[in-house]
């Protein structure tokens, strides 16, 4: 496996383009275009949110047919829209698929914004022109930012990699974690191959990927109503099947999207640190990840976390209400290797070099439950004063 | 029922004292005592946190137990602090016990403050002579300062009520219910009555008004490993029994713990605003409680009633990852009597009278569901810079 520069443009047989469509604001890229050469089997993964949008209901419906295009725009979430936002997403993928004289269900549609305002949809159809002539392999470069909100910086990450059937490339790119101002957050997340896997070996290593990659990070807590990660692989009757070779896939693509929700925590609202946080010999590999959970999203871990305060306590406390079975007297707390908590006795530390930890940008936390073999890990952020300002200071 | 000023000094029957024992810091009230002067009936309600402190496995053993004291030290949660913690915790409660020639078994304890660090059980006995030997009634007014932490005034509320065997008075007490400076929050709440109930009902009415007050409130959904909330009643050959005295008492209760609750949410850490989650039409009780809670722990919501943002869709997509049954075409969301949305639809509001709610120091929230007739309330605070600066900014 080769790391590259760049991203979605070091994929052959892909293309791409992004226009300034004015959806919300004037002079932003807001609208883009991502177009496979050959048709695509497709796996997505959705919010699990009732509330989940127009575009993601639409998703949901097509994701099982191969796919000819990912047609997604910023700054309007299309959520809270009812029969008119789902048929405005219906409207918008159906003119791009005739002019890419391809099926409408065989087009995907995602949306990130403002919620609960109609998408402006002439206005949008107007751009489709522009969105489909402008499509090239180079504009790969501008898809992560033309998805952007209120991200910092434009993620992609891209691998090559060998198989037993060649050489391939897999990339991807990814907009903000952090539920986001002005209304709505969304992680929006998009993985292209050149790599021709079957769709069910897709579903299968794409669904167990997310789990411990952008299912294993947390900022808020708060889950978003267009939630959405997919991934497209050519269509090919001669797809890799051997069990190495699909494990080398997994392994690119894995490394793909670790290093996608690195940078998602990286960028989250106001984040200063990003932590890693190991729950290990649970009861239960269920327990670890409950206890994970439960300690990545306290709040009051998370400002602790801010303040280079090594509370132990909170951590405890944290796994303590989790729903994990956990016991004083076995339980241990280490900030990288320093002890702070051993068997439910506080550890005998150096306090300059746990401070030296606690100013890092990122380090870990292991939790040690001391009961069982389960273990799971969560990416978690801090919580700061920039996290409130930005979520605070708009007014809808 | 008559409102009274003033808390516990008002009910007859009790002494109480405080003491500036410097468990950790000089010159502050950090032990007190409350003693009745007959054997009480308690009822109590505790953490359900795995790490429950000493004190708190203390209370939990000795609930059932006739009680002759309560005694509370500020400053230190005596909580992970093992064998010998919860040894402190006898020895302490022993020696109050001999002093009062009372039993062992009748004293409970309370702590809270740092967590992880061995009270100075020495130091502590030290006070206790002066402990006893100040016993007052009028020494009520000082209890609600002597058990404060980051509290930032001290809180008490007291009725008189008339029943059919007379009239009686109940007052109640707690402190801070963020999770709080230096380390570890805490709430703690205590209630003391003249009116005679017997340890049946006594359970049974303080369990149902805790979970209407107490329980209905949420500053940053973490649980402490002391929270502990117990009443005090007097043991009597005849308690109150008609259904209308047990009623009368009952309203009596519920108005003192909703005081009590509505000061907690005022005073949280950083708190600028209180407002109240009514979710009705829920499919059931249970549903409406779960969406209520999870709209009253989103830290996006709780960022925009702070930035004053009428933000419907971070209240709409919290119902919606709520675990409640939750349907777009359903939902309607009033801030106060203006409907921001209707049935899935945005309502057609006037802009500077949302305004004028959302300025408001209090104000009410009603999600419907419209889908059943389950209904539940909770009271939340905002999340404001001061929230992350009390607690990131101390370090341990």
């Amino acid at each position: 496996m080769k790391i590259l520069d760049g991203g979605l443009e070091n994929v052959p047989g892909y293309r791409f383009s992004a226009v300034k469509a004015e959806i919300k604001y004037k002079d932003r890229l807001d609208y883009c275009l991502i177009v496979p050469d050959v048709l695509c089997n497709a796996s997505g993964m959705f919010t699990t949110n009732l509330m989940a949008a127009a575009p993601v209901k639409l998703c949901r419906e097509r994701i099982g047919n191969p796919v000819s295009a990912i047609v997604i725009n910023a700054t309007n979430a299309n959520a809270c829209t009812g029969t008119e936002g789902y048929e405005n997403a219906k409207i918008l993928t159906g003119d791009i698929a005739a002019r890419l004289h391809s099926s409408p269900e065989s087009v995907l549609m995602c949306s990130t914004g403002v919620i609960g305002r109609q998408l402006p949809a002439e206005k949008m159809i107007e751009s489709h022109g522009e969105l489909v002539k402008n499509l090239s392999r180079e504009n790969g470069t501008v898809i992560p930012r033309a998805i952007m909100t209120t991200d910092t910086y434009p993620k992609a990450v891209s691998v090559s990699f060998s198989t037993g059937r060649g050489d391939f490339t897999i990339a991807g790119t990814a907009k903000g974690s952090g539920m986001i101002a002005p209304d709505m957050a969304t992680l929006l997340c998009y993985i292209i191959t050149d790599a021709p896997v079957s769709k069910e070996n897709l579903d299968i290593i794409f669904r167990s990927t997310v789990e411990t990659t952008l299912n294993a990070i947390t900022i808020d807590g708060d889950m978003s109503t267009n939630d959405t990660a997919i991934i497209l692989s050519p269509l090919s009757g001669n797809p890799l099947s051997s069990a190495t070779d699909l494990e080398i896939f997994m392994r690119a693509l894995l490394h793909v999207m670790s290093g996608i929700a690195e940078m998602l925590i990286h960028d989250a609202e106001g984040a200063t640190k990003l932590v890693r946080i190991h729950v290990i010999n649970a009861e239960s590999d269920e327990d670890a990840k409950k206890a994970a959970r439960a300690i990545s999203e306290s709040l009051l871990v998370k400002t602790a976390f801010f303040g280079r305060d090594p509370n132990w306590g909170r951590i405890a406390a944290a796994a303590g209400y989790s729903g994990a079975m956990v016991k004083e007297e076995s339980l241990t707390v280490m900030f990288e290797n320093i002890t702070v908590l051993s068997m439910g006795k506080p550890g005998d530390y150096d306090r300059n070099s746990l401070m030296d930890v606690l100013s890092k940008r990122e380090f870990s936390v292991t939790v040690d439950l001391g009961l069982g073999s389960g273990r799971a890990m969560m990416i978690t952020s801090d919580i700061s004063y920039d996290y409130v300002r930005i979520n605070a200071e708009y007014t809808t």
